[in-house]
């Protein structure tokens, strides 16, 4: 379980890394800041709650100021719901760009909400195009919201989210963006990318542990969204008026889980930001793909839309590559990786994230060869319907 | 900040002891539980959920094996949203017995919600009696729940919730229990208080760090519960079906915080279960209200709805004692108390509960003792008025 060529201290003695996209592995450090026990209305941490909230809002980049982060306690789903449920007005209307589990939980959150909606749905993995999205705003003058997964992580996608900004507000509508899996590793910026709201949670790409959520939204899209929530827990519109006013969250936050995260946030930007992170993620997802394609894997998207956040690899068409074994005897070396989510064919899933470097992913790779052999398993190719899959993809 | 006759081991150097109803002190085993992370679809975690909901359930007695243990992200008010929207039907009608804060938040969230509710509202501390109950779900045949508050801390009150059972389940309704800073500490089985359903948190009398609550609910009510949320996030029918089939929270848990909770839950076995656990606060309380009685102080309450939860003392008529000054000077000296909230009189509240016991109690006292002094103030009889307001309450 040690890495010793690794510059990240390993997590812990004996404890797996997790090869997935939250919960992740996170640091030490960041997990000691959890022991100790906080008063939530206390001055103490009144200030680690203001300071979590401006090093947030400092990865918008220029123009940050007309925005606001507002956290919110319970899993990144709940600050999904939070959002739908504030900024879209009751009489709104919804395009969902689904293309994943993810696209398919904010069309079932909205009827939940009772939020009118239309959903674009690309299947397992292919990307909503901009061309696609005006049309259907064209088509459709109700439509007052756009909802974008910025990655979705169900194939590990990156979408095109700018090229969906673009047109959604040469439409003259709104854009929302779950950047859930992205946010601090992929620049979300708002001088290059508009929009109203995006959201994420703790541990994701900061590399906090899970616990909370957060919404970052524009001050005028706060103001407005006074009274549409039918959530009292969810209303995003009264945790900032009230966070605002005396420092506090309404309701108890995860006080150790924040602690947590605010050393994540500090190394965060030790490591450079928003690009250093996206940076060390990118080279995890390089030598992990180059070494797995080299043991005769295959991805399921092509380079241009592998995300550095995850990635799916078909599995073998060798009838000795069972996963479940696969996924035993990966864990017995310390790697947790993850199924796959494809409808179509078999899939395994190895995440990008959290406190992993390049040598970590060279262990990665040296523990998929070894299980292989251990399985018997000859060859990693997938079957031939999987390559005829992917070619539908344009590159 | 040591307490040297204390068989409790103090939560770490430095750290002040929190006298306040959640989030409390912590055991140092409690947040040690926390430095490592765990994939939450991993058969590991898997299993301390199970053992979770088992161990929850368990605290029921006799006749637990109707109920299921179904545990939400989130703070506690969050599990409390998500009880009033999964069991009370859209069409149905509400009596929320409210005598404080935390009455009065239910009111809120049942008009987010959009169910229909009556208010029985006794002000800052009088208790709901079971003749006046009776009398309202009487008078009016629609109201179909009656919601009471276990303890409500913004007095400290231990309200009748068996007298309310009996009135209720006679009336032909039915009983949701807000048990939040009681279940643990207080019984509440089943065989003597027959309710539908109850909630708590994790951060109160079992002792975890804050960041999930809990629902208790009869199987029959969560089967009937199927459809009745107008939130995803809080559907607790939805998140009982997903766990009961797959072992896994259906979205990101808190995997720290269960991890904690765990460790929390088998102390509080070995400290006797709710008896043991319970006798350890009665003697807090009974051991810093006698003391703080001692240096002139006064409860709000009299001793039969003292709870062992935490108590309401009034502030000192003496213009010396101002409480900001008394907070900051109790902080210095480890203890941080919480303000009050009744709105006649002023007053302040020191909670019982968390990782403390009647070593640390007689600290608090001398602390208190001390403080009073540093001020000036000579005594700490409380005004006529606030004498004559207790009055009001039968003994």
């Amino acid at each position: 379980m040690t890495s010793p060529n690794s510059t990240l201290p390993a997590p812990r003695l004996g404890e797996p890394y997790l090869l997935t996209p939250g919960p992740l592995t996170t640091s030490f450090p960041v997990k000691e800041a959890m022991l100790r026990d906080w008063g939530s209305w206390d001055d103490d941490f009144r200030a680690m709650t203001a300071e979590m909230r401006r090093r947030l809002l400092a990865m918008l980049g220029q123009g940050a100021e007309d925005f606001d982060c507002v956290p919110m306690q319970g899993s990144g789903t709940f600050s999904v719901e939070a959002m739908l449920g504030s900024f879209v007005p009751r009489d709104g209307k919804v395009l969902v760009l689904a293309n994943g589990a993810y696209g398919q939980r904010t069309v079932q959150t909205l009827e939940y909400l009772g939020r009118d909606h239309v959903v674009l749905d690309k299947g397992d993995y292919l990307p909503p195009r901009g061309d696609e999205v005006a049309q259907i705003l064209a088509d459709d003058p109700a439509i007052t919201h756009v909802v974008a997964i910025h990655c979705e992580t169900s194939s590990g996608i990156l979408n095109p989210v700018e090229e969906i900004s673009q047109v959604t507000y040469a439409a003259g509508r709104k854009l929302l963006v779950d950047s859930m899996s992205a946010f601090g590793a992929i620049p979300l910026e708002v001088a290059q990318v508009r929009y109203e709201a995006l959201v994420s949670s703790a541990n994701k790409c900061i590399e906090g542990v899970p616990g909370f959520g957060f919404i970052i939204a524009r001050k005028s899209e706060l103001e407005a969204a006074k009274g549409n929530s039918t959530s009292m827990s969810l209303d995003v519109h009264a945790q900032w008026a009230t966070m605002n006013k005396t420092g506090q969250w309404r309701f108890t936050p995860p006080t150790h889980v924040v602690a947590a995260f605010l050393v994540a946030l500090r190394a965060h930007e030790a490591e450079g930001g928003v690009e250093g992170r996206g940076a060390r993620y990118a080279r995890n997802r390089d030598v992990m793909v180059a070494g797995l394609r080299g043991l005769g894997f295959e991805t399921l998207l092509k380079d241009r839309w592998l995300s550095p956040i995850i990635v799916t690899f078909f599995c073998p068409e060798d009838p000795k590559f069972v996963f479940a074994e696969f996924y035993a005897l990966m864990k017995a070396k310390g790697f947790i990786i993850y199924p796959g989510k494809l409808t179509v064919v078999d899939s395994f899933r190895v995440g990008c994230i959290g406190q992993m470097d390049e040598h970590v992913m060279r262990q990665v790779v040296a523990a998929a060869r070894d299980t292989l052999a251990e399985m018997g398993v000859k060859s990693a190719t997938p079957p031939a319907r999987a390559l005829e899959e992917r070619a539908k993809l344009a590159a």
